[in-house]
């Protein structure tokens, strides 16, 4: 495998998977060209004029969509670890004796270990798409045949809308749909707030299917999915385990540290002079974050301050804000409890938004790079402000990068994240893979202090004085190394296989993740 | 210029401004092959990172768009007859000193008698969109430079999808508009309703231009159309006048005979067995269509009845049906008065569809066909009855297409018309221009009888014993003729000249439009 150097002075391979490669070149140095992909033209001449495209099941759905070995079939983690459909599709691809497809879907889940028998026994040629516990243990450990491809959720838009991933037939679970294909995510017994990872599937692929086990009169409203673009429609009895699929609430950490942390960013973000009238932040669902929200509640209440917008995944104590007035809008990707899913239902202002308005590279601007700060985590970040969300120290690629990368673009990027994990230090000196740039990722939040990209003097400014626990993030370093006894073993990899690719949002290769060799 | 005869027998020409033709092959024949149209692939990088797309004005927006000679501008008709932004924007082309422009409007109408001067001095070549009023007339008398081409609302969004019609600028109407060009036409002082005429343009054009005089702090709720597909936002002092872009009650009829006729049509469509719980059905905003409702809804609530969901052109009377919870849902695809308007913005249930979900024949299905029946209006309607809209019997071209070559799939297409107008009778031997081919058109409804389309047996059967004046088309002509004084006079036509052609919703051409000669 010929290897190439990249702008950040990574080696990635010139091909993956036959397909020719290009190394990242540096934030926004890529020119694209050409033209957006399009979907095949149709005919309403071939579609039923009642609009019912209801078939009988799965693998007739399959089969009219012309499945044949070799083909992308792509799927969605709307369902999370609480997704049936999706060991279902390729039991019935396994049981129509089809060969090595490409699976391309939006992330996977511990679920999905069920589709390891797949991958070795040649069903499934290979994954394209975030890997998460036991596929990314089982890839790390050499055993898939082609290599993974892993897309941020605005990288994976990029690539279908590009044409750099062309889809043949998009399976689309649906917690409530019509015959027609019109699907929402936000009701029905498998109930999982929006579909929008979907978006694009929908839009390119070749063929649609959707499947629900809640179908309802035409027309089910809101359409998240068009009909219009769908070619066939399946009911299942159940696309999944609800608890698993949703949660019933999120939950707020209890860990001193953790607490700590998020009082830090609330400190931070306050001191920097981001709480004021219209501002716009985005947090995610982890405990931090969530403890974090509520710190910055109080203190927006005692400025008497309200934000313009802010972006979830939402968890009830977004929908809080909303519903006490805090925010005039959540513009929502991904829901991720009960609470969010009743309200994106119920309220007018907490919009469904899309990889394509949020986070798409290769369009007219995104939403990311509008928000005012963004609070994300990571599995390890260097002494040069880079960061890792895929692999531990150990080389095993256990996660995926999610939104990760594209909120990288907002005004001011912050991760928090605890010093160490298990004795592990967080801080290193270099990571094990690079995920996210670090000329992009501003400053880092631990329970022992925070550090700020150097080049955001106007951050180290603002702050100044304020009494937070400002750190050179060396001093981090340093710290964190005498507490665990040293930095992290170096992972023991084979750096002549390569088992997958981090894509950066453009579409250029990033960095690559190798063989581990067990010990 | 060669000329071919289409499968109705209707002479077309073989080439039109260019390019080839094909004629029309008969409903549902031409097979489409080959992939959608793609916009070019932009990069964030391109874009202000704050979201900020304002320039200065129209002018510096088209220069950014790179305006040239012999380019393609597309604007809409939301603003109907109160649009004040066409006409500033050709005075700003005509500035620039530009010529040859192809104008691909969804619609025009009298107010843009304005632009005759542009199609005078060279600024537009010609117009491709239905032609109401003055511009018509122009046309007809052969003064276009080049041939208009009309299209149906599904037919423009069909041309543009496959890749017809590549519009280079796409110039938007924007009641309310935030600085990244999210849009929406259901509130602000020009608030027009929706956007759908829009859409295609807005995903496939290679510039985008929002215009508003409504700017409002992101993110503009709902965003009808989405700022990731705009390139430039500029700000106006006005975009028209108000009372002419929506009115402020639309009005049911007073003729007694067009009562009659309305009372018919909900006689013909209880005595069809068609008011029942989950029926669907379409009617418009004419005084026709109006009554009609009124009578419907006295018969919906006698029977106990509930509609599945009403396709507008919505009006206060179809609000009413939802208010008063006859239908579960609006599918609006244009407000026609203030009501209308209002129930957008603040209903759940009146929803904002599009030329794509309802009417783009070359989808996977759409709206149109799924409708129990549909209540439409023609200029003329012949023994076989075919049908026109958009000539008079003289010859005139006159009136647009609109949506109703798309509606004609509907399970049961009524056309409501009086018998004759000025006394010159509207059932005619052979239609002027034949816009929608007989065998479409189910049921012709007069005061003075309802035809039934003699394919349509089920329907004879089952208003049979009704009571209601059952006729042969032949028997109406016949009796119209009388009233009359005989036939309407042959238009004096040049054949030699054709002004216009007619598409079909494939993008087919179904007939041509000739200079009218002046006598």
């Amino acid at each position: 495998m010929k290897m190439l150097t990249n702008a950040v002075g990574r080696k990635i391979p010139q091909e993956v998977n036959g397909q020719k490669q290009t190394p990242f070149l540096g934030i926004g140095k890529l020119r694209p060209s050409g033209r957006k992909a399009g979907a095949p033209i149709r005919t309403c001449a071939d579609y039923p004029p009642d609009g019912n495209k209801v078939v009988k099941n799965l693998r007739t759905a399959l089969e009219k969509a012309g499945l044949k070995d070799g083909m992308t079939i792509s799927t969605h983690h709307h369902l999370r670890n609480g997704d049936a459909l999706t060991n279902m599709l390729f039991d019935t691809i396994k049981s129509m004796g089809i060969k090595n497809i490409r699976w391309f879907p939006s992330a996977s889940f511990p679920v999905h270990e069920h589709l390891i028998k797949y991958l070795k026994d040649g069903t499934i040629h290979h994954i394209e798409g975030s890997m998460n516990g036991p596929l990314g243990r089982f890839v790390s450990e050499g055993n898939m045949k082609g290599v993974g491809i892993l897309r941020s959720h605005g990288g994976r838009y990029q690539a279908i809308q590009d044409g750099e991933v062309h889809i043949d037939i998009a399976v689309i679970a649906a917690p409530t749909a019509d015959t027609f294909g019109n699907a929402t995510g936000d009701r029905g017994p498998s109930a999982c707030g929006l579909l929008g990872f979907a978006l694009a599937d929908s839009i390119y692929a070749d063929n649609v299917i959707v499947a629900t086990d809640n179908l309802v009169p035409f027309p089910c409203v809101p359409w998240q999915i068009q009909g219009n673009n769908v070619d066939y429609v399946v009911e299942v009895p159940s696309l999944g385990d609800p608890s698993k699929i949703i949660s019933g609430t999120t939950k707020v950490t209890r860990s001193p540290d953790r607490l700590l942390i998020a009082q830090y960013i609330a400190e931070f973000v306050e001191a920097a002079g981001f709480i004021k009238d219209g501002f716009s932040f985005q947090a995610g669902a982890g405990g931090i974050n969530l403890a974090f929200l509520q710190y910055l509640k109080e203190k927006m209440k005692a400025k008497g301050v309200k934000a313009r917008f802010v972006r979830g995944g939402s968890t009830k104590y977004l929908v809080e804000m909303l519903e006490e007035g805090l925010t005039d809008y959540i513009l929502d990707g991904q829901t991720f409890d009960l609470e969010g899913v009743r309200s994106m239902r119920e309220n007018f202002n907490h919009i469904n938004t899309s990889p394509f308005t949020s986070y798409n590279y290769h369009g007219k601007g995104n939403f990311a790079s509008m928000i005012d700060f963004v609070v994300l985590g990571a599995t390890e970040v260097d002494l040069n402000f880079n960061a890792n969300v895929v692999t531990h120290s150990d080389g095993y690629l256990l996660h995926g990068i999610g939104g990760w990368q594209n909120c990288l673009t907002s005004k001011c990027t912050i991760l928090a994240l605890p010093s160490f994990r298990d004795r592990i230090p967080v801080i290193v000196d270099e990571v094990t893979t690079l995920v996210g740039p670090g000329e992009l990722i501003d400053v880092i939040i631990t329970e022992r202090g925070i550090a700020i990209n150097p080049n955001r003097k106007d951050l180290l400014r603002a702050v100044k004085g304020s009494g937070l626990p400002i750190k050179k993030i060396e001093q981090l370093f340093e710290e964190v190394n005498q507490i665990c006894g040293g930095k992290p073993a170096k992972p023991l990899l084979n750096r002549d296989k390569v088992v997958a690719v981090i894509k950066w949002v453009d579409g250029t290769v990033i960095d690559s993740v190798y063989q581990v060799e067990k010990e």
